[in-house]
């Protein structure tokens, strides 16, 4: 357990937007050497909205829409203040003190094509009385390909590996628990890792989540690359709208993020940032 | 309060069966007499699909795919067996007996033309250790015709009155705020009436909601007609995909019946049969 201070606290608010700026860059990029079905189109670049929070503090949302990227939302915000009483007492180290300071990026991408998974990261560094650090990522593909699971799973597990022998097995099940669909008994996605209250100390903790940043942006890339260029059928863009109909149940019905978000009046459009552009619950009559 | 015999029950459930041919039956008409921009498709018909529960009773799913009415979903059900017993505290009467019985008829039809309003109609009867009657009717245009909006709200103002002064003008506010999305401080659509837990007497609530059922029969065909063959832009079929949206997240949010049929195990498809067929969170940027 322990508290970080205000320079350290800062060096995470630093990393996030940092982050924030290689991802955009590495996005931008691929939207650039894209000779797929929509190449035709002219390559998506980001937009950036700043907002500001009542109480303290504020964010930016970076969106493209783009040839590649049908829609794809990064956000980080730093935001401060008190809790009110009904969340202080389920924020650790707020039960007696509501005051809290939080920083952290926010990233989901949805694809036009079927093949190319959608994905979704986030990681935070959260203080009130006592520091934490929580995040992770996981991969939605339309259809499952073997090889794409491996690959960013084994990105996951060494990155998880350099700082300690047990993260990989309990951050990937916390996963898997974590993004699951109970009404449906289906899961969101094929998982990645998912952590929680990381509070060893504040250097290995923010190496660590550093390490899952740059690991998201060089293993997506990489497996966006693999099928970025192949063409698709109706038939599996139908079949995609209707996953992305999961995608949008999860983050409604049960993501924690997306509900406190809404329920203590955070900024409605970054929240919302991550539905799909498209999506369809057909007849399954 | 009261608590219905078996005799009555069985009314109640020959009724909701008996509106629900009579909904399909005009629904299936206006399929038949569109002339639309999509006339050159074959009107559409219902098909059907019975479920059974776990624990006692079932329904049937009757769901349409056609040309004027994109996707329209009309659900009976008449359920009974024992509430677990966190929702017994929940349910009026079964505070000490998680005896319960329930039946009723569920429906919402989303259309293809952005000038044809959506449309959700509920009724149903329940007994625990007493009975009561509840349901509703709201209108949900893509964009406000003040005529429709009218007619929608004095046809049930009319229904209203034949049975009690005050019926109108208390269920109106309960339905607006019912259908109120809290988190975007707007209104689902343009309300209609809203009632729960009547319980006068069987043969005067029986009597209310199959009066509300009738209304709904009459009254939303009458708006369908005003507006079924007109042409539309896409982008004001953009704004509907948008609108449509709101609907998704009032459903997953806020709906009590969604939330309570997902939490306790319901028919997943007949719940979110109400869920539009196709949907757009655009970027807002």
């Amino acid at each position: 357990m322990y508290l970080s201070t205000k320079n350290q606290r800062l060096e995470t608010q630093n990393w996030f937007e940092t982050l924030r700026d290689q991802i955009c860059s590495s996005f931008e990029k691929l939207e650039q050497n894209y000779e797929g079905p929509k190449q035709s189109m002219l390559p998506g670049k980001f937009r950036r909205k700043k907002w500001h929070r009542e109480g303290g503090g504020g964010g930016e949302m970076s969106i493209m829409e783009g040839r590649l990227f049908e829609k794809v939302g990064v956000n980080i915000s730093t935001v401060m203040g008190e809790l009110s009483p009904e969340f202080s007492k389920q924020i650790p180290g707020a039960e007696d003190n509501p005051k809290f300071w939080a920083s952290g990026i926010s990233l989901v991408a949805h694809m036009w094509s079927p093949h190319v998974p959608a994905v979704h990261m986030n990681t935070r560094h959260i203080a009130t009385t006592r520091s934490w650090f929580g995040g992770g990522a996981d991969l939605t593909p339309m259809v499952i390909n073997t090889e794409d699971k491996e690959l960013f799973h084994k990105a996951f597990q060494s990155a998880c590996n350099k700082h300690d022998d047990t993260y990989y097995a309990r951050f990937k099940e916390w996963c898997d628990d974590y993004f699951y669909l109970k009404h449906r008994k289906e899961p969101r996605g094929v998982g990645g890792i998912f952590y929680d209250q990381l509070a060893n100390n504040f250097e290995a903790d923010f190496n660590f989540t550093k390490e899952v940043g740059s690991t998201f942006n060089s293993v997506y890339p990489t497996i966006v690359k693999r099928h970025m260029n192949k063409k698709w059928t109706k038939k599996e863009r139908q079949a995609q709208l209707v996953k992305r109909g999961r995608y949008v149940e999860f983050n409604l019905l049960y993501d924690r993020g997306t509900l406190f978000g809404l329920q203590t009046g955070g900024n409605v459009e970054a929240i919302l940032m991550s539905l799909p552009p498209s999506v369809s619950w057909p007849s399954s009559l």
